[in-house]
């Protein structure tokens, strides 16, 4: 799996009918220090990510190995929201910093 | 999955017979800015996609979970068309723009 | 898949017995636009591809969806000739150009 | 499967149910030489591994064939602990060299 | 597959139970004209290969196509051993040239 922030989302009316209704991620991926990359995924979402949530996200037949993306032409899912992470001890990213 | 260009297309007549009378695009990368990229792939269309679409392909065993696709050596299919997305907010494409 | 010419071939007399007589075919990566690419693959020939061909290559698990590749610890197949491609509406490769 | 180093871990509260109770390491790749790269990957513990420790990573469905994987949505684990290895007849790295 | 140097080998007494009594090949990459890259992995051997030796490795899902690696988390496998190869007709490697 690998980080990353969800900045926006896909509208695509004209697609294979197993992905009717299924909500689709832009994702651009972070580094481990949570740096922004030029690296981006369209993701199916299956935890209910949402605009600047930092997320996980599985790639090839992982991908296919929760309910909603399972047997269906989805090669990245969102399979979690992170809510914090550290690197060397340090905290690096706290989703409640602010509350 | 990532959002590519149609460009092209590819003829092949001596192939897999597994792979006879599907269409193979020739799909230039996007950024998630909307910037191409020196990237592309060979992609088996199952949605009817032409020159000048903007689309998703998935790849990997993934890309065999269309029913065009099933069982086949195809390692990369279109399974949308995108209408449009956004970015932060903003939206960066809108087919229908001209429209 | 990704288009690449074949440039040469792999002796290799040890090896995964399920490999036995299979022509593996060094492929040499080219763009869309048709550069080569430092980049390549060795690929197991599913098509009766030769020297100087252009070729269609799957990779990963789709690569195990020929005939001859089924279960066989291969993740490369060359499963197509090119005949010609385009890009943006102009012929990029046209196989037999000279005929 | 890549060598890389547990630099840290990450908590997600919200994932996908059959992912609960799993310990998420942040492993930082090396170089076969033993020097750090500047790419990272978020991967499931299988072995009981901790901060410091240089281990052995699997990434896509092969990263499902563990007993705590099987299935679920993961597309990294680690499934080895390194105690040493060696390059052109030299140890790079000895887990208890100071012992 | 790719073309790697058997450069070295991995020991780590703390793994998956699967992969107990299999050898860790650590495989630095091959240019097609026969260049060191600075690219490797830790590869299950299947063939008996040693160090020195040019092999060819697969990686993925075949990677656990062969005996010794079937359903185990093992994403990459060495499943030949190079004699020689050619690309533009030319002899790039050959393994008994002193012989």
């Amino acid at each position: 799996m690998l980080i990353g922030e969800v900045v926006g989302s896909v509208v695509a009316t004209q697609k294979d009918p197993q992905l009717e209704s299924h909500k689709l991620l832009v994702v651009q991926v972070r580094s481990h220090e949570n740096q922004p990359r030029d690296q981006y995924v369209i993701a199916v979402d299956s935890v209910g990510a949402g605009p600047g949530d930092l997320v996980l996200y599985a790639t090839g037949s992982s991908a296919r190995q929760t309910n909603i993306t399972k047997d269906k032409p989805c090669d990245a899912v969102v399979m979690a929201i992170v809510d914090s992470w550290d690197v060397s001890g340090k905290n690096v990213y706290e989703k409640w910093s602010g509350a």
